[in-house]
């Protein structure tokens, strides 16, 4: 952190923040500029807030030089983290492709649309049984009985699921069931689920939160690593914006950025992105463009019946074309032109 | 809602889309216009979610025409709501201020803070117990033991206190302590903690989240007033925008269209969208002018020793001088030139 | 347009709005609703501003029901509107890459890069004679000298230019000098520089406003087309977000809605998207495979002594990359899997 | 500027950094951290651009420490300053009030509401004969016509008028007939507009652009300071962001920061920033209280038929109730409590 102070900064202030930083335990370093002095900080492990800095006489700013998370961060870790789900490897090179519905709304539903998106090449099955909607008269998921129908899909198609826990109530639950445990964007700074999240014994799917830096999101994630598992999969989903054309709008340069400063996998989410049925495919072909490693799609074989979200769910044979275009990219990434 | 058509949607398009509302229970009113039609829905209680009918063959576009909400509605219900705190009344015209440190953190950090904010009039005493901190290498707070040093702090000052709660686990304690349960604007669509707060026996005080719409914070509302519990105060605390002067952006604008949609009270937080002490005292009385029915303010007698939010804490002697001039502007507005 | 009425609109404020509405020449067709009426309004061709009617007593709110846009619009001409620049066509099913300089520096600096774009497969260049600078500070630009560098690196190498006009004053020598004229994004709205682009006799390129919706985009397009000159591309370049590891957000959702809802040619900026090198590559193949027309991108031999805009340059051996991944997915889209 | 440079970067890297800086004429300070090396870059006068840097090898990040203004910020020049307007001063301490319609549409119409508006308190008169216009089939104004009506207003009332200039082709015009020179949002920009301006003999009245930042708002006016004219006057009028329910988000902390920044006036426009006439009075009381130094109001005498922006305008009897509590509002904080 570099403490920068006002041109007409007295002595005696500079002296006070020099002392305010040492009684935290950290080295103050005054910079005497050419118009003003600076004073950074050193000898911190980890964040340093800057409150106390802050608002005191003489000071003008005080900015943040590095980062503040250290778990998640490829400073700490070079290597990729690898997370296995079932079969399904996510993170060393392959793309990962998870589809279904917005939620499960009967057995006959999740299984027909399992098995459409098997057939087309999807890996893991997603479907919500716990649904965070934003009016109490919407359908809110049919709870623990969804998550037997998800039991039944994974028999049935042998596709591991991908299903949201939405409170502690229902963690240990949700936990028995999922394969992956999907934490929505509205609950990414539920401290609370992430801690609990810390010590789930199965991988965690993390969306970002619709109005989260990234910062915000890996700190998130570092919460999770902090309690000891380390099996976390990021998922951009769009943030808001006054942009209105799409529900939310899709920030691919997070991917970029994620891949550098993280050794954490990151994949796609374009249906909650786009929010209509159109945007999805060409969506889908950029976020594989830009290098996520895997997409979680939504897929319903009558949309206009859904109980949620149907505007932006494909049909089956739409999510056959995406799988196809997708992965033709893909594999033209990896072999001829590269990524790197 | 309004379904628009594409200028070249086939009569079978319209009728399918006509047949679609029909089997929800609506009624279709098809309204011819010059170049395209359009279809009205009508005879609908309540929301009507657009996905089912976006994204249909041959429809451009759906219209939310009405508001989603209902009990939190000026319509449902004419009269303000007004909520009594121990012998302090929000929402009938008075004027609340609520002020304390971000966190509890010790007894005699809170009582040396209560006591200067009591004598400059405050009438409520704000106090975290339970910290949701970006990191979690950060102060979390006290926990069980901050609610009991609350519960001192009014006790020997007879001030009402406003504290967290986080998750369902401390709902209880929160709930049992608390004068006013505050559900913060991380957890504004923790949509598990908004229905236990829908039956909780205290008034509770409901944080816009940071990238919130008013519709969805009145639905946030909406769950609590469904569930049972009707004393529910707003508070408007800044939204995330592309400005980076001030934590974030106070919307004040908000605070007019509250007042006119709904009968739930609204205050402001000029603390957390300041983010810097030096913006809080303006922000403050701004919020009063615009008709805001309260405040809650940070305030430290100390704050370059806080354990969080220091910045933005105003020393006793500024919240002195922001009780006088905000009292001053409210008293003007009653009285002289009136409000209407 | 739909203006709704509030529940309690009297029989009086409902006529006057009716009357109101067919004061301006339009058709007034009140719809009763179950609790409430609206009033659409029918036979206006074109724009109908809701100015007039919002705020008028009883009115709850007034709603676009159609888009404002006209002559842009795919609804007026449904083909793709194909662009002649020398002997590159912009807009028919070829991807089209711009590179170049931001600002032309010197002839020695401005033919090296455009030797080295050129050898890589760029079919345009660019590079700016007049800049728009955020501070007056900083280099402007070399001016009309620019503009005959420019000349100078069409006539070397057979590379059509496009360089960036910011007034009326010098727009008759841009004219003059560029192939196709740019108008940046900070001028999008400059209405005067659009009615004279309107009569141009060189294609215009131009770029989306910061904070632009794609309405205001396509309704600035719209005021070329109506001075006479159809020859538009429109430029994707990022908008102004909360996001801060990237410049602005790339809004790639806005390249489907242009491609369904106009008949003009897209091609997308990613390097003022970014602001930093590290991310063009990957924004750029995200774009192309979003289904862009084109790509304008920044290249310099040696960014790091450039008078602008060095951070988000690429090296020549970069662009060679980015130019070979990008063609190499847009094989593969028109091709093998297709777009469609 | 700090130049951050990574974990593992090299001597080699840094030292090209150092070199790097010091060929552009700056002292690099390297300032060695427990963790990591930053480059401090001193003895720059004015604004140091991070581009060159940014996208060095084993360069992280690249920070500015200190603003990129200089003759209009307050470290340059301490006291305010004042601009005499006929009788009328802004920036001493008075409350200013600019009303007036949007667009000057007859002489009738303005001479009306400028009888209505001087009776109730106004200072100014504003109107616009030249229109920016998002839909190129929209009212653009009366042009020269409108300038002579303006002068006509001036004549009969006494009251100075306020009117917008687009172009450097009007530019002259519009000088002579105004009193106080607009440029709007959209142009804020437009940097040979700005530059026009630093040589006109009127004070020019500079609004914020709808997604700048404070830094860019004062940079567009240190381009007017820079050619010479020092008589410019802030407006803020909101700022773009994912809020709907009002036009545009009033950014009423920007009031402070500029208060503090710099020493030119501000005052505000809340009927842009609102769009709805119903908050334009709460807007104005917040801003006046928050201590802005003027307000830019919209009035019409018949709204529902004004030729631009009538959901907006206040009835004449609005702007009377607007002036009296914004006034009380002024006198209050002048003498009562204070403001400081």
């Amino acid at each position: 952190m570099l403490v920068v102070m006002d041109k007409k900064a007295t002595k005696e202030e500079i002296e006070f923040v020099v002392a305010t930083i040492e009684e935290r335990g950290y080295t103050a370093r005054p910079i005497p500029g050419g118009e003003r002095v600076s004073i950074g900080i050193l000898n911190n492990e980890g964040h340093v807030d800057s409150s106390p800095f802050l608002g005191l006489p003489g000071v003008k700013d005080a900015i943040h030089v590095t980062r503040p998370y250290k778990l998640v961060s490829r400073e700490f870790k070079h290597e990729d983290t690898v997370i296995k789900v079932g079969d399904v490897t996510v993170g060393n090179g392959n793309l990962v492709i998870i589809a279904g519905p917005c939620a499960v709304e009967s057995e006959s539903q999740a299984l027909t649309i399992a098995e459409h998106v098997k057939r087309s090449g999807a890996q893991l099955f997603r479907g919500g049984a716990f649904k965070p909607r934003t009016s109490p008269y919407s359908f809110q998921g049919l709870g623990k009985e969804g998550l037997h129908i998800l039991a039944k899909v994974r028999e049935k198609t042998g596709l591991p699921v991908v299903t949201e826990v939405m409170d502690l109530e229902n963690f240990d639950l949700v936990e028995k069931y999922a394969d992956v445990i999907q934490i929505g964007a509205r609950n990414m700074q539920n401290f609370s689920l992430l801690r609990r999240a810390g010590h789930a014994n199965k991988p965690v799917l993390l969306k970002r939160g619709m109005a989260a830096t990234i910062d915000e999101w890996l700190m998130a994630a570092e919460y999770i690593l902090e309690g000891g598992n380390s099996q976390v999969i990021l998922c951009e989903r769009g943030v808001r914006t006054f942009v209105h054309h799409s529900r939310n709008t899709l920030d691919l340069s997070a991917v970029s950025v994620v891949l550098k400063e993280s050794h954490l996998p990151i994949i796609v989410d374009p249906s909650h992105a786009a929010g209509r049925r159109d945007q999805v495919i060409p969506l889908s072909r950029a976020a594989v463009a830009v290098g996520a490693q895997g997409l979680m799609v939504e897929v319903h074989h009558a949309p206009e019946k859904a109980l949620s979200d149907g505007a932006q769910s494909l049909y089956p044979r739409q999510f056959e074309r995406l799988y196809r275009q997708v992965q033709s990219i893909f594999d033209n990434l990896q072999s001829g032109a590269g990524r790197a």
